[in-house]
């Protein structure tokens, strides 16, 4: 049933223009999984030297999209319609890593869970947690 | 009891190096209320060609966060403590707009709604609304 | 387009056992617009002499669904897919009063706002605010 | 660090009207973590003979108290800022059991995640996933 492997998953994250300006990197693909990551720079960072809360929910989303994207039948494509973010401590480091996994793939609505750390090195830490509502679709109809 | 005004929120608008490098451009603030602006670049884009969710994201908490820093007391900032966004509709424009207000000041958590709109001229329509939290802080503590 | 008037509405709410035992009653509904009312007993209160959450948003997310419910096609019916609910203040008083808003009514997705006030007489203060997802579904299939 | 045991938190629970009165039982408290059970009335349902929503909200938000009441100091209290619930799947069956975990306990905000099983026997399933935004407070002042 599943329909998106890695190079086509790399394909579409490469395709969107925000998340490739953004720099996130595919990391790995498998059913109802996605791992991403990011090589954080000054232009990632909020005022006071964190990384921004938007940079996050980007990673995040997009990460849950390729991950409930793993799931759909053919011809179906997922668009987010709704998602919340806990910003749970000061994200500080090097690079950001983003896990994603699906909760429940429905027929109409898949949930996915978004995790992103960040640290230097091997010291991650969980930074933010999301969920994500995805409408899974079918052709170009507005949800 | 308000302490921000437009130069000051201005200076933390550009302060910040992912809303700065976004584009996002103050309209205007006022005691629990600010707007922003951003004129849409294909870099703002998903895959599909509408504006990218993050991107909304961005400007919804950003904005946000200087509608609730304009009702703290002095020495007091604020930090988001998380986020739901609502993705009413596809986002396909040359420009958005963006006016966050706050629903309930408090000595500790401030929550401020945010509505994005997209298009072209004048002509534009809302696609998504956002309900930010904000924790209220004094000096440099971790929420 | 729309298909439920306030006896309708009024029979689902009689209909839902839930409801029902809480004592929620519908005071008016139109299209995309619901309000409802609960009279305050000491059951509905928390360990602190405050009305609970979990009655605040069964209120919000009820009435949500009704309001939805006004603008789906014949054949069609509503359901909660997820809510996000903000305590904006401690809530004390004799009686709870719900107006539910659509945001955006979609083919597949509903999009409702529920704002809880609470008080004694007319002296009632805003609460809580809710935003509700509605599946819409077409027959008895699951989300 | 951790102030209230197994005894403190039925107390509570007890306590507080709204949750007596729908059942709630508690089954287990331990640092961080809580589970309570509720068995299954006809007027804990919604009108298509599912669990109400509102019942795993006031479940999942009250469980989620007491696992964030456990990390607190001593003279400290939590009261919900806000949750978001995502309801899964159709919830029937003849008993709810939840269990709270926090995910980041913190000096002025806790978030707790509660996870909601319905079913019968021990043939139980995933039917809502919540976030919980817990308030850390001390003495009587609003949040």
């Amino acid at each position: 049933m599943s329909c998106l492997n890695h190079a086509e998953v790399e394909r579409i994250l490469l395709a969107a223009p925000f998340t490739r300006d953004l720099g996130l990197r595919l990391e790995s693909v498998a059913p109802g999984e996605c791992r991403t990551s990011l090589i954080l720079e000054e232009r990632h960072l909020q005022q006071d030297g964190y990384v921004h809360a938007g940079v996050q929910a980007t990673m995040a989303d997009h990460t849950a999209g390729a991950a409930g994207a793993t799931l759909v039948e053919p011809g179906q494509y997922v668009l987010s319609a709704e998602f919340k973010i806990n910003l749970l401590r000061s994200a500080k480091g090097t690079r950001l890593a983003c896990v994603a996994k699906v909760l429940k793939a429905g027929a109409s609505l898949t949930i996915v869970e978004s995790e992103v750390f960040c640290g230097t090195g091997d010291d991650l830490r969980l930074v933010s947690k999301t969920t994500v509502t995805l409408a899974v679709l079918r052709a170009r109809t507005e949800a």
